[in-house]
């Protein structure tokens, strides 16, 4: 049984809450906040649950063994940093840290200490994105050609980070786990501040390869509509992802085109082929139960979890790095 | 009444006949093409329309008032001097020519000679792009935050242009138009090619302004889909146009933000506003000969066209500085 | 305060637990149900309901003040007689009973004690239903031409009442309330059973007026996709909801026709409209919530309920004969 | 080659000759319509054909093999006679006749004379319904549980016949061409007119079979939106074909349920599958050739077309029926 803290009760907190006390082998023991409403409010649900108002209360619990961290954005590295000296296993809120150094720190520690840092990237564990994967890896959809993921809508200003930490971090996510981590080259980003902070709420963000491969992710927290849409281009097929399709996520087509370079070489011949569209039955269950079990796993059986510390690492990498492109007018960030 | 002369009769050609034929105060003359197949079915159709098989043939006929070329995009500026110089109007399928320059001299040209030169961006002759525009130029929308647009399908590559000059022209002026020719500052885009000719088929450009304004263009010649969806965020209103929507192509979102910065500089108030939608009834007129009678108007009253040479500036401007940066990974092109 | 008692702890009854627990003025003081782990959910939720085990356990609380049913159809007549002959206001899941007979003598069992009976139609209270009742009263529509609702889903079999017990009754409701009671003079239903009971699992009704209104309304459990879909053609207007649609639930369309007959009484000219559409804003406040509200203000302050017993006594009488058309072909049968 | 002679250019008389001047060995001698503007636009676009104005002109001409008439509905049972009775094999659009015992009258003329007589259902020649078809006929679907069709839109009155002559007849032939030609057993039919001409503009029709199949359609000249679209329960599987759609028109559920009895009958219980979708590609071969290269294939090779008499007698004996029914409130009428 691990003994799991959580800091932070705002809105994704709650869930967090929720889904280790249904998570097989975990027990929540404690939650840490200083808004005694949100306190009031897990206490009516888990009257078990112990009430904290400081993250280091909780680090210093010893029926703690874990803990699960919830804050802003810019707390993750100090708070992950403090809980793991105080030989606790991490899982931390996307995005993990908020620069590739941090990260590595992070790691370095919980290396030392031999503990588990974790990120909670959650996508992953949707049914959706584990067919998608899957369909990578068993070579149905062939060699990636592209990646283009759309995440935009009529959403919450982070005050202090720009929307592709907010957003973009899950198409980065997504795009690292079903390519297995392959690694982009160099990075152009470019977006917009319509606020008198500068903090861009609209962003586009290209990811370049050694190959032919790209990938591009849209962000907007000022968008009227809400869509959520991944398009994957493979060699043999392509796959549209819909996230915000009730029952049909994932259209995969039997599209694509091929071609034939001639002898000479100033021409070459495309063929086209239009083929059936399947739509594949995909789980339904809660994706985060799927990330407080696998952080169970980790810390229990020394399993690599879906989440893990690498995915969270080239994910941190690329947003840095795009950070620093999108605030020089997509000037190419090299990342080799 | 004016005489025309069409030059090229491929996938676009017949549709300017059709159009020319049915314009006020215009009569096709003659049509050239070195396919006699094409020429045969046109004859089918127009008995009276003389069959021609070169350019310049059409050129030195003296019935011939005004040249209409829908010729491949590396001909468009020999073939556009050649007719201003035998003394014809002229009319180029988009885009205008492959560089600023040459479109600077073709105005050139035009202006010696006293001859129009206009380029057709079909688009903005819709009842869609009309409204829009009125909608822009009304107040209606408020203040242009961002203009975003995506234009993919499977589509026919072509061997010698990115897919910028194929797509994203459309978008471009159709930006241009409903920003009364808001000039953007800076250019980057990003894409990449899965042949061997290196011709980008997947692209994405963003446009920089002076003010918080941005515009981004998708274009692809790989998606198993047709998307044709343009976002236009106001800070009144916003609308999306969906092209490939039958009936109901604009939506107009009574949604929005305002933003309020108090004395403490380092906060921000973000009030969100969701209201009513609209979808506006738009005229189903055909474009194709909204740009016929208007060509037609210039060359008889010196009426401006909707879709005029400065259009076929701008927009030309943009595609030589996207494909300039298309090939260094997203680098910033300057405009100014 | 009044107190309340839930039985029935099914699909519907958490619900309702939920909701009085959030009503103004209300006190969920027990709950009854035979099935043990039932009442442990009720009670790890909300630990200060008393648990029982039968309806007439609750029936003889004191400190119930009314009594909340939803318990199977064929139960509804006895249980609410129970109720109100115990003294106790009652609200009935819908169907209020299974005959027009029953729900008189209920009515009239309540009068004879000063009681309130009133069913629960819940999409009375959603803001779309109400937007399309302002619209219909406003006389914004004009005069109701037709009502065409299709409910349909792979849903679960009823064993003892058929698809328009469990569907058409939310469908008749919304007529009902938003036509302010209007009478239809005949009906006539048809619909098959695809199972060895015999209870039909797809049907249709037809409700005749003594105008030209038509109310047309599909029901089933066996098809494949989720359709909520109600088209409302009025003189004006006309209006379509889709309760599927995640935010545009409402759209009315600025579209119609009108006649006009010559003296030559032989011929008739129609005009068609085809103008904007508009999707109004609708409050998405939770539907039971305004139920329980609505059942409490009976019985404090006399207030008549949006969903009152004379919408459930029009509802069964419709159920009731469509039945029996069902079972004989369609046969017309005379609702006067 | 076959010499063709078409009567009536109205709306769907151009078709019709385009389409015969594009089959394979049929060539359009000669076109009768009273309206000069009429002719004159064929002429324009096929100089070679006759222009005439009556039908017995048609009927008269010795190189006319055959005749095809697109005629207001009341006429095609005399024109067809005569043109038979002048020795004419002949293509009626649809409905074929007015009443059953027309179309066996012009069955029987046809067999005395040994001409053929055929329907233009043309909905059986799109691949949509083909492959619908083969779904069936393959038994993929299982048995046919339902067939449900709606078909509206905001269109043109027919001032003499219901709207179920103009719309379901096209439902009514589909369901007859992929059930084989199951004969349904009764009918009962509902609408309304809402004009004082009595013409009804919206109806619906319910078939009857000696089995557990049920058949419903649903046809409105007043809806503000088209809807084409078509739900196929089989015992197997299920398909959705929405006409609407420019290219996923079909789509296959294997979703579905069983039924078992327990030895106690009065419980049964329901499985339910929900299970993947596929899309598959259909042909984009316009279906008029179709229909047009059938009949000229029925002429010189004997060949059974798809839309063949039998259809036509089937469709027009439902008709008929459901008419009756509408005037009598959904009043069953026996087909046996």
């Amino acid at each position: 049984m691990v003994g799991i803290g959580i800091v932070g009760l705002g809105y994704w907190g709650p869930n967090l809450v929720r889904n280790f006390n249904a998570a097989q082998q975990a027990e929540v023991r404690c939650v840490a906040d200083r808004d005694a409403s949100r306190l009031a409010k897990i206490h009516s649900l888990y009257p078990a649950v112990d009430l904290l108002q400081e993250a280091t209360e909780v680090f210093e619990r010893s029926d703690v063994d874990a803990v699960v961290l919830a804050t802003p954005i810019n707390t993750h590295f100090e708070l992950a940093k403090m809980a793991l000296l105080a030989g606790k296993h991490v899982l931390v809120e996307k995005p993990l840290a908020t620069s590739r150094a941090e990260v590595l720190e992070l790691m370095d520690i919980a290396d030392q200490k031999g503990l588990q840092i974790m990120v909670d990237h959650t996508f992953l564990y949707t049914g959706a994105v584990q067919k998608i994967k899957s369909l990578v890896d068993s070579g149905e959809i062939g060699d990636l050609h592209y990646f283009d993921s759309t995440r935009i809508n009529l959403g919450l200003f982070n005050p202090n980070w720009s929307v592709i930490w907010d957003l973009a971090v899950h198409d980065l996510s997504i795009f690292d786990y079903i390519s297995s981590g392959k690694k982009p080259v160099a990075v152009s980003a470019t977006g917009v501040s319509h606020t008198q902070m500068g903090i861009e709420d609209i962003a586009y963000i290209t990811l370049f390869f050694n190959d032919s491969t790209i990938a591009h992710i849209t962000s907007s927290w000022i968008s009227p509509v809400k869509i959520r849409k991944t398009l994957i281009g493979g060699s043999k097929k392509m796959v549209i992802y819909d996230d915000v399709e009730p029952t049909e996520k994932i259209k995969i087509y039997d599209s694509g085109f091929s071609v034939s370079t001639p002898e000479d070489m100033h021409r070459f011949y495309v063929d086209y082929r239009f083929g059936d569209i399947s739509i594949p039955k995909v789980a339904q269950t809660e994706a985060l139960l799927g990330v407080a079990n696998d952080f169970v796993a980790a810390i229990l059986d020394g399993k690599t979890p879906i989440s893990d510390r690498l995915s969270g690492l080239n994910v941190v990498t690329v947003l840095e790095a795009a950070q620093q492109s999108l605030q020089q007018r997509g000037k190419t960030i090299s990342l080799v």
